[in-house]
């Protein structure tokens, strides 16, 4: 099984590092990550600039490519020009993680690890975004990467539908405090931010994004909820944004505007 | 009627330009719009750099605000914070617009425009996004400013369902040969595209992205389609990007992987 894995974290991150080792033992796999850190980037596509690549080695050992660019840019270069260019294999599927941090609900609109999962879908290549639910610096990636190597050859195996990804979630507790998968669907909790105002040292203000967390949902087929109640979440997610129920409202109760 | 406008080309584009003198004369506008150009930067928030705001003019008037980020860190400043602190209405419905080129079918996950009016739903203020279909340099803006300004007060009248907009798309032509509006779904057509390597003057690799679109769909109800018929396209979309068909398949026939 070949595999390509990116992140938006980084190419030098843990959970992209922990990801990477675990499914090497499952699979050949090419890295294709962004050079810098690249959160909250959402679907960003460089279309002004060039982008490079440089090949990146981590102790000692050559670890993958890394690229001057987004995480959908990565998926994009991989399986349009690259791989070809340099004679390797199509994956079978693409991995985008380990994120470090929740992508549930609203977050996966803002999302780079989604972002570049979504991508592999738009060139139909099966995919997973997975993340830990922790911010913790010293987080333990390691029992996300133990479900990757077994649920990676499983979705591979069986396959998604057109256009579909698996955006996982798991929750930050050792293996055997996991209490199992919940397929689950995106919530509606939401961040409560605002920006603060300060003052530079040439006293001009500025504004900076500072925000905490609602848990909204209380069912237990919603992704947080899941998470919560110690289960690894998984949403299957589309890029179909239509609202069909509100199409039909329009086509039949709005007035005639033009 | 409060408008809030953004956009994702930069204030100082033709497109927002023509769409506030236009909404002006049915409401109050404020902007508050990206200085640079944000094409294709998807759904970006600005977390790990400060935002800036200055006072941007034109023609020796105040136009509006202009934001050292995206055009989601726009809307999200605007509505959290700046408007408040400015003592200025919180708006009755977010206007993003008039991008330079069409935002249909997959092009919509990419959309700075779109995303603006994304985030104005999560923070439930009712939105339109609204795209030329013309990248011509010397393209007609006049027509979909003008559908705009009669639309605008009709969707701030009746409302939208929460967490849902209006991404509209106008044809690029001229009045008398619009042919009406069409209520539609997110099309399937798609990029055909690679990245064109090209060597630098010190003879180090780079890579371009190019591409051309394909027009994938043929039923008349589908964005692209409507719009190649000569139609303004309304396509209400939402952020619940669960694929609530295939989660039933996922919980009644996947196999127990944890």
């Amino acid at each position: 099984m070949n595999i390509l894995v990116t992140n938006d974290d980084g190419i030098n991150s843990r959970g992209i590092y922990d990801l990477v080792v675990a499914l090497r033992e499952i699979g050949e796999v090419i890295v294709m990550a962004p050079l810098a850190e690249q959160s909250a980037v959402g679907h960003a596509l460089t279309v002004s600039l060039p982008l490079r690549v440089t090949e990146f080695h981590k102790n000692g050992n050559f670890f993958g490519f890394a690229v001057s660019g987004t995480p959908a840019d990565c998926v994009k270069l991989a399986l349009r020009t690259f791989l070809d260019e340099r004679g390797l294999p199509k994956p079978d599927i693409v991995v985008s993680g380990i994120n470090h941090g929740r992508n549930t609900a609203v977050n996966i609109i803002y999302s780079g690890t989604v972002s570049a999962a979504t991508e592999a879908t738009v060139l139909d290549v099966p995919a997973i975004a997975v993340s830990l639910t922790s911010y913790h610096p010293d987080a333990d990636f390691g029992p996300a990467a133990e479900f990757m190597k077994r649920f990676t050859p499983e979705v591979a195996r069986i396959g998604l539908p057109r256009g579909t990804l698996l955006n996982v979630n798991v929750p930050a507790l050792p293996d055997s405090e996991i209490r199992g998968v919940a397929y689950t669907k995106q919530g509606a909790s939401y961040w409560e931010d605002e920006f603060e105002k300060r003052l530079d040292p040439q006293e001009r203000p500025y504004y900076w994004l500072k925000g905490s967390y609602i848990l909204e949902d209380k069912d237990a087929d919603i992704d947080d909820i899941a998470i919560r109640d110690g289960k690894i979440s998984i949403t299957p997610i589309h890029y179909d944004l239509t609202n069909y129920d509100f199409l039909e409202a329009l086509r039949s109760s709005w007035p005639k505007v033009f």
